[in-house]
């Protein structure tokens, strides 16, 4: 850092000095750093590529093939089938067998097998999310919670795609609430069968993709009853339609139609009217019924053995958190490039428009944004890390498994939100340009629309996030008394605390906030960042905690109504303390940057990021005597200065992410606009020198 | 109010007590007003229905009829021409004319034509817009800026639909910025005509409605130059089909294709190469070229000539604002609907399921928007009255047409980002559900997305909302200092200010901000409500006037770089007088309420929307020293208060809006849901009775 310590000046001028990537009407820097700095794009593009770079790397180079791209405007029907074709060629392709067992030529290579996933998105979200339905959730489904004898059966068929397959979890009534829903697999001891119902309308499954038309087989979810005892949610492998691709007997269905987008997917509706399936077809990794109707368990206890079951289909949170990412990165790619190539409006100039990008306010509104997805893939990359280490067995225990999850409930809610927002500010930062289809923004928009209801409703999933935090702090203070609360203090190391997801703590002293000067200085430093981020997460839930200490003598209905009291605090505690695992992660990247260059503007993106998380929670902080008045008021001023200072690498940070024409696939971003704005101006500066513009009235009257 | 002056328990309830329409599970009050309020549906909804009732009910009845509503799943061409086909329709039934002269069988009715064209968006969003375009645009264009020969040759053409036209203003290389528009009308007086061309890419045409296939004609805007001279933009009616649908010579055309939404609607590029038009088809209210190319204009200020021309097009902003919050209110009957009848996990019972709008979250996520719909709609109205006093001649002076057009340019933004951010987060609350084009949900929301940069981007009018505020400002101090600035007092009364748009204010009394009791009763006071949100316009203008103040002394570029340092306040300020405008309307509307129930309803949700917007800008109140940090915290918790008051009553609220099964058409929103909750109680309940529910392992162990 160069200029540091001297107060933010009011009038702080619009762009720092330029690379020579930068526009030539870039203003000379004013306190722009003596030697700015370069980021080398190269370089960088393989970090951000991470430890998957060549599974990424594979399916990219897939992604480009025309074949396997989306094509706009196609009926629902036809878009439907060019997907399920290209499930095909991903077969053929050999991309879709990664993360199955080597005996039946997978390569049990569970994150390269996410990492090739997450990046389909760049060819199209529907044949993404298909290939997800068919390998990620019906396919590991068999995988995980079914047992050798099912592997061999009906794996291989799954894997060529012989046999394409839904996931009948969800239903109409229950939608996040898995535990509660109602269809049932009644255990018929006669037989040796289980007989499956959907028993009203609200228990008929819903929204599974596969379902509508091409399914023929499903992986049910339904309540085990056996010897009239319900031993709670466990899969069964059935059958459903017939070689001509009719319902079988008992099973009826309906198509979820058109949709808001991914209507490259056939989503539907199942019902099951008696439908009996072999005892043998329970997939019975965590629960069986014997001949005789006895059920066992090698996890005893209901709860534990839902959520584990549960637990091995967190790979579409991981996934989902990955490809929302992508999603964010096209998308600023997009309004980025044009942004440094659009002019609009004379400012500093009788004659020369400025370019969009030089504007505060586009600034404002896009690189922000643009060190959130830079967060927001580190963090993934963390998080892909936490799933392979707990999915190949390298760091698999109890708690493991349980910080996965907490990881996976607090990053998917930010990233496809934040992916959302990206791609949103995106399309209107490229005005009617963005409205186009063409400009692919709102079709990338449409299709991540989803993403933040699925695979766990977003508050939902913030809402497991704050229990767990709860439940680490109540173990800290099992036997403490108000008092004890009231004197909490800090006691986990930063780095500790990061690999374990649980309760973010930092050292953290008591501090003279009514001091003056140097208040940029002191929210510059990374120890201030991660001790204001972390003190929130912190003391709201040690608030919260609080608040909700009376509830154990409570009655349930008033408990639970004083849970609800805290609901919305609770989540936005759980959001704090995902974007804290973001911004940690995006710290300890800092660290494998490639060249002191790129560190620095990496740096000030980190800044902006947790500058910007500051700002956001601003009112929080200041209530809660965490920052005083006048350095929250540099907060805002830092912010400004620091988007002069990134502007110039803008295109640069967009650039390393390695989304080349072929895949972003946006007229915008392809060099058309700098076309256009070039040859605008050449037409009016040999007009202007060869004296041939007409006068314009109001400089004629002044003559 | 009933209960005010004790301190916020941390423990409130989930709800207050129900009205008759409340669902049955309420749970009873705790510390609720002694006697509920009763919402009068209907009468408050006549009262939403506003002066121009009789149009909307023509409109709405209109929308109910199958054949003009939108069917989706359409194929762009399939849906250009069941539009085109709902114009003639429109035609047919006499919905498009109130607003021509009534010498060519119009009405002469401008409130009321705004109102009706508002209406159509229940019934298609492109079916409105391309209506818009033809009538409001092409047809406002020849009325507004044309004289009575243009009127008698053209109007009953375009009245008809016989002429179907285009827009021609936008230009590929310059959106919002009209003055900077690169297409030349030359006037040769040899043959007394027009030379129009579009001399490089970025000059085409572009995003025109109807240009792609239906217009034979249009209105092109062009820098008109005479004799040399460029007397800036004019516009001149031009002929650019011939019958059979090809374009004439020197005009050719692109198809903008696919889009994000409205693809009703025929968006096209136009480019023209040495066209001539007839002197006589220059429109030609604004100014006038003789035979032998002399200018004359009854506007000498060409900047104040473009904006009168620009002014009479203002409609376009009235009707988005109207329409972007019908479809917010749509959005809300959806959500609210269904949150008050779908049930998802149990908290305070064993056996039922909570009702979604009873979780505070999400009472947190959607009863602010629908406090916003309301405050949005009640500022429409005062609106439009602003805007047919204008344009019926009652109040046109100089001063109301300004108004008027920082009203549109302060209003139009705030709705239409309201109505995405309502759309979306009514989607999300719907889950999957809200997913399905049969929800009607995302299907509006994309439609509705070029609303907040069409007709003037958002944050370009925002700025011209700021620059008339500072103009306020610099008048009143044109000859102070700076001690002036800093001993600024405010002096105009709320209620004049209002209706004068510019800069408001109120009397503001220096406070002793340290007092501890009774915060959340004095910032219920409407008083302190005005005070807050005024005070902030009012301080950040002071604000950012005394950082620019430097900008007369500085070249045009360091200017414009100071300029630019603020550019984001400034528009953050135009968007606190926005939100200020809203809150006066909801105020002011307060008076209308029919009844004392209604009214103290109406005086929740709008306490709601005040205290919403202090609580969005808490850090600026804090930092600025308007609000003690206990004052602050009081914000927070009243609202979770208000939360609970106002949600027995939301479904009456959406009712009230009047939009009915036909024109909101969403299934979840049908009672479908209802249906579904019944019959899954009633399985369960009859199973528990009879004692045949199987035994849950749990409870089985615990025997």
């Amino acid at each position: 850092m160069v200029d540091t310590a001297e107060r933010v000046p009011s009038a702080t001028p619009a762009s720092t000095s330029a690379t020579g990537k930068a526009p030539a009407t870039t203003p000379a820097p004013a306190t722009a750093p003596a030697v700015t700095p370069r980021v080398d794009v190269e370089a960088l593009g393989r970090q951000l590529l991470g430890d998957w770079a060549e599974a990424r790397l594979a399916s990219r180079e897939l992604s480009r093939r025309p074949e396997m791209q989306k094509e706009e405007g196609l009926s629902v029907a036809d878009h439907r089938r060019r997907v399920f074709g290209q499930l095909k060629l991903l077969v053929e392709n050999g991309q879709v067998h990664r993360a199955f067992p080597k005996s039946l030529g997978g390569s049990e290579d569970n994150g390269g097998n996410i990492a090739a996933f997450e990046e389909l998105v760049a060819a199209d979200p529907s044949l993404q999310i298909k290939s997800g339905v068919q390998w990620g959730l019906f396919g590991a489904a068999v995988l995980h919670l079914g047992t050798e004898p099912h592997h061999e059966k009906y794996l291989p068929a799954i894997m060529s795609l012989e046999v394409p397959g839904a996931f009948a979890m969800t239903e109409t009534g229950h939608g996040s609430d898995v535990a509660s829903i109602a269809t049932t697999a009644t255990y018929d001891p006669e037989t040796q069968e289980f007989v499956i119902d959907t028993p009203f309308r609200g228990a008929w499954k819903d929204y599974l993709g596969n379902a509508a038309v091409d399914a023929t087989a499903a992986v049910v979810f339904a309540q085990l009853i056996t010897k009239n005892v319900n031993h709670g949610v466990h899969a069964f492998y059935v059958p459903i339609r017939d070689a001509n691709g009719d319902f079988l007997p008992g099973i009826g269905g309906e198509d979820d139609g058109q949709k808001g987008g991914l209507n490259g997917i056939d989503n539907g509706r199942l019902h099951f009217d008696g439908v009996r399936v072999p005892r043998t077809d329970l997939l019975n990794k965590y629960g069986d019924v014997a001949e005789d109707g006895t059920y066992t368990s090698p996890i005893q206890s209901p709860g534990r053995r839902f959520f584990t079951m549960l637990g091995t289909l967190v790979q579409g949170r991981v996934s989902l958190d990955g490809s929302a990412t992508i999603g964010a990165k096209i998308g600023l790619k997009i309004a980025l490039t044009y942004a440094d190539q659009r002019r609009q409006f004379t400012a500093g100039s009788d004659t020369d428009e400025e370019v969009l990008l030089d504007y505060q306010r586009h600034q404002r509104r896009l690189l922000p944004l643009l060190a959130t997805t830079y967060a927001a893939s580190f963090a993934h990359e963390v998080f892909l890390h936490k799933f392979d280490d707990v999915f190949s067995g390298t760091a698999d225990t109890d708690t493991d498994r349980q910080d996965l999850e907490t990881m996976a409930a607090a990053l998917k809610p930010l990233s496809t939100w934040h992916a959302l927002d990206t791609l949103q500010e995106a399309r209107e930062a490229c005005g009617g340009s963005g409205f186009l289809t063409e400009n692919r923004l709102t079709s990338l928009r449409q299709d991540l629309d989803i993403w933040v209801t699925f695979e766990g409703d977003n508050n939902v999933l913030l809402q497991l996030v704050a229990k767990r935090l709860l439940t680490d702090y109540s173990r800290k203070f099992a036997k403490a008394d108000a008092g004890a609360l009231a004197r909490y203090v800090v006691t986990q190391a930063a780095g500790k605390a990061y690999h374990g997801s649980g309760l973010r703590t930092v050292a953290q002293t008591v501090r003279d906030f009514g001091s003056t000067a140097r208040s940029v200085n002191w929210l510059q430093e990374p120890a201030t960042q991660r001790e204001l981020l972390t003190g929130r997460v912190e003391t709201m839930i040690a608030q919260i905690a609080g608040r909700l200490r009376p509830a154990s003598k409570l009655g349930k209905k008033a408990a639970a109504e004083l849970f609800n009291s805290q609901q919305n605090e609770l989540i936005e505690a759980a959001r704090a303390h995902g974007e804290l695992l973001q911004w940690e992660a995006f710290t300890d990247a800092l660290e494998q940057a490639p060249d002191a260059g790129t560190k620095q503007v990496l740096t000030w993106l980190r800044d902006l990021f947790g500058f910007g998380l500051i700002e956001k929670h601003l009112a929080w902080y200041l209530m809660n005597g965490r920052l005083s008045p006048q350095r929250a008021q540099a907060v805002s001023a830092y912010i400004d200065r620091l988007l002069t200072r990134i502007r110039p690498h803008a295109v640069d940070l967009v650039d390393a992410f390695g989304y080349d024409d072929q895949l972003v696939r946006a007229k915008i971003a392809s060099g058309a606009e700098a076309e256009r704005q070039a040859e605008a101006r050449a037409y009016y500066a040999e007009r202007r020198a060869a004296g041939t513009l007409p006068t314009p009235e109001k400089s004629q009257k002044k003559r």
